[in-house]
């Protein structure tokens, strides 16, 4: 996939790199979703897993958020269950209500039945999507794949469902740590596989979203979320990879040495905190908190400078700490990559 | 009311004093809740508020665990909503939802209606119920009282019902911060008036649960919460103050200072960050991850004895990191309690 168009804003990937930038780099996560009118338009008439197995639907919502708030890259518009499906795994999402996984892992026996698919062949059509969006791109900005973390893919494979502490998932994992570091190994594995394709795809960088690993103790997140997440990343080549494990603060430190190229924190962590915990030796990326968008627009890009001058111009990436809200006003999440652009020292 | 037998049992107000203790005293959260059979009877027999509002139910439920476990201290059955209840709010908790409130704060004048009421009679039922069991207790342990902080009393208020992210009450106090700060006094004032009800009526220690002061940013939580928190400690007299704010691992140091006795802690900190923060001069309380409590009863104790090792025996209480939950084997919270005092450095 050499020929695709040649990239003009470079910003994020030269933040990823660590190397000197005029001012930081910002997107946000989910920033194409609900709080797009357009977005709206397109959930009104198609259900959520045909917007993400549809390359034609998946590229239009990526690109809807790029030229409308002026952000430095895109991400893929998907869903970390995709990897559930590809591990045959049957996976609803009703809207209004979280995912459901309809053959949940229950026994010990349904632990090692967990095999590695072909990925690329099961998620055909993201590759699809990756490489269609990147052309549609344009070069304007770079595109971010992504994927779950082993940890966060297995809570739902466990649980079944959404949860608030994934405490039946967690509980699998003390009695049977054995089939749990099975399954775990197996979904490093194929997300491994999964990012390189699309990475081959197009994707420029990738990020692993382990949305639950923070409800673990820092103990357990060293045994059952870091070490499958530190495979990934010594298994991806040819793109940096962002890990962005939301609540699990205490692990900043040890994660900063994965060889991953960025960080993502969220709102729960002051940039002080994250530079010294980090040695000042690693991108970070985040971490304005999603609420903060409804404040009024000269409060907010205060903040925004606040946050940047905090951070430093440097090694840093600008997004939220997580996805943007279904309730904020387009001119809001507007102001806050303006604000950002109106940066300076 | 200075008639109470005598208590024979005084290792967890020693802790919460700091003095010398041969061994750390152990409680649990939710120790009186559905893991107990016994508990689950009632269940099935009376509404969760029937449960709070009858003195004679709530008395029995409290002591349920006092002689199964052999815990140092018992915990007042009820509920945090109750001080939603006495501010004029709607609550019902259906079994198997969260809590629902009927008529929640929607707008600015929602805000500034709230007033004050006269807490120690609207909840007149929970300060009998606290006498009865300081009575029927007999002094076996010390009775702890307990309230929500004003942060997690106003989440409710505003949100109208459980929520992961509490994203509209969060979005409220940066809309409308004068109200929200009118709601979060008033709060505070009563709930101060209430724990102070509760120390006359009996109550030898009282907890405070921030339990979604975690989901604020730093900043946030220096603001929405821990002033109230602060203005309760300032108010208390009588008892200890032990300070629980679940995930607000940024504000341990702030905390400390507060005029607490003691910091419960979830079980997403180590001891060692835990006594770095608050610079080993206040009681720490926690943190076992309730999850844990599935494992092996050999290598359940085993890490018990490895967490106090590591809190050190002096001004430590052993808990768990949240409410033990529903599926726990009793001989296994058993296990718990046991390895506490079959410990020896």
């Amino acid at each position: 996939m050499s020929n695709f168009p040649e990239l003009k804003n470079d910003l994020f990937l030269k933040a990823l790199r660590g190397e000197q930038v005029t001012r930081p780099p910002v997107w946000m996560m989910r920033q194409a979703g609900r709080y797009l009118p357009e977005y709206r338009e397109l959930q009104a008439k198609y259900s959520f897993f045909e917007r993400c197995e549809t390359p034609e639907l998946a590229t239009e919502i990526t690109i809807q958020p790029i030229d409308r708030l002026g952000v430095d890259a895109a991400i893929l518009f998907s869903d970390i269950l995709v990897m559930a499906q590809a591990l045959d795994f049957h996976v609803t999402i009703e809207k209004g209500e979280g995912p459901i996984i309809h053959n949940p892992i229950q026994t010990e026996a349904d632990a090692f039945k967990v095999s590695k698919p072909d990925v690329a062949d099961r998620l055909n059509y993201v590759m699809q999507a990756v490489t269609m969006i990147r052309t549609e791109l344009n070069g304007r900005v770079p595109l971010i794949g992504f994927a779950g973390s082993p940890w966060t893919i297995f809570c739902y494979l466990v649980e079944g469902h959404g949860s608030k502490d994934f405490a039946k998932a967690k509980a699998f994992c003390f009695s049977y740590p054995k089939a749990a570091a099975h399954v775990l190994s197996v979904i490093a594995d194929a997300t491994a596989d999964y990012l390189n394709a699309q990475i081959i795809a197009g994707a420029q960088a990738v990020q692993v979203f382990d949305s639950w690993g923070g409800l673990l103790s820092p103990n357990d997140f060293s045994v059952l979320s870091y070490p499958y997440m530190k495979q990934i990343v010594d298994q991806v080549k040819g793109a940096p990879v962002i890990l962005f494990a939301k609540g699990a603060w205490y692990a900043m430190e040890e994660m900063a040495t994965s060889g991953a190229s960025a960080l993502g924190l969220d709102w729960c962590t002051t940039p002080e905190f994250a530079r010294k915990a980090t040695h000042n030796a690693i991108t970070l990326q985040g971490n304005f908190d999603p609420t903060h968008l409804l404040k009024p627009i000269p409060e907010l890009k205060l903040e925004v400078h606040d946050m940047i001058r905090r951070f430093g111009v440097q090694r840093y990436i600008v997004n939220l700490g997580h996805g943007i809200i279904p309730g904020i006003p387009v001119p809001h999440a507007q102001a806050f990559v303006e604000a950002v652009k109106e940066y300076s020292e």
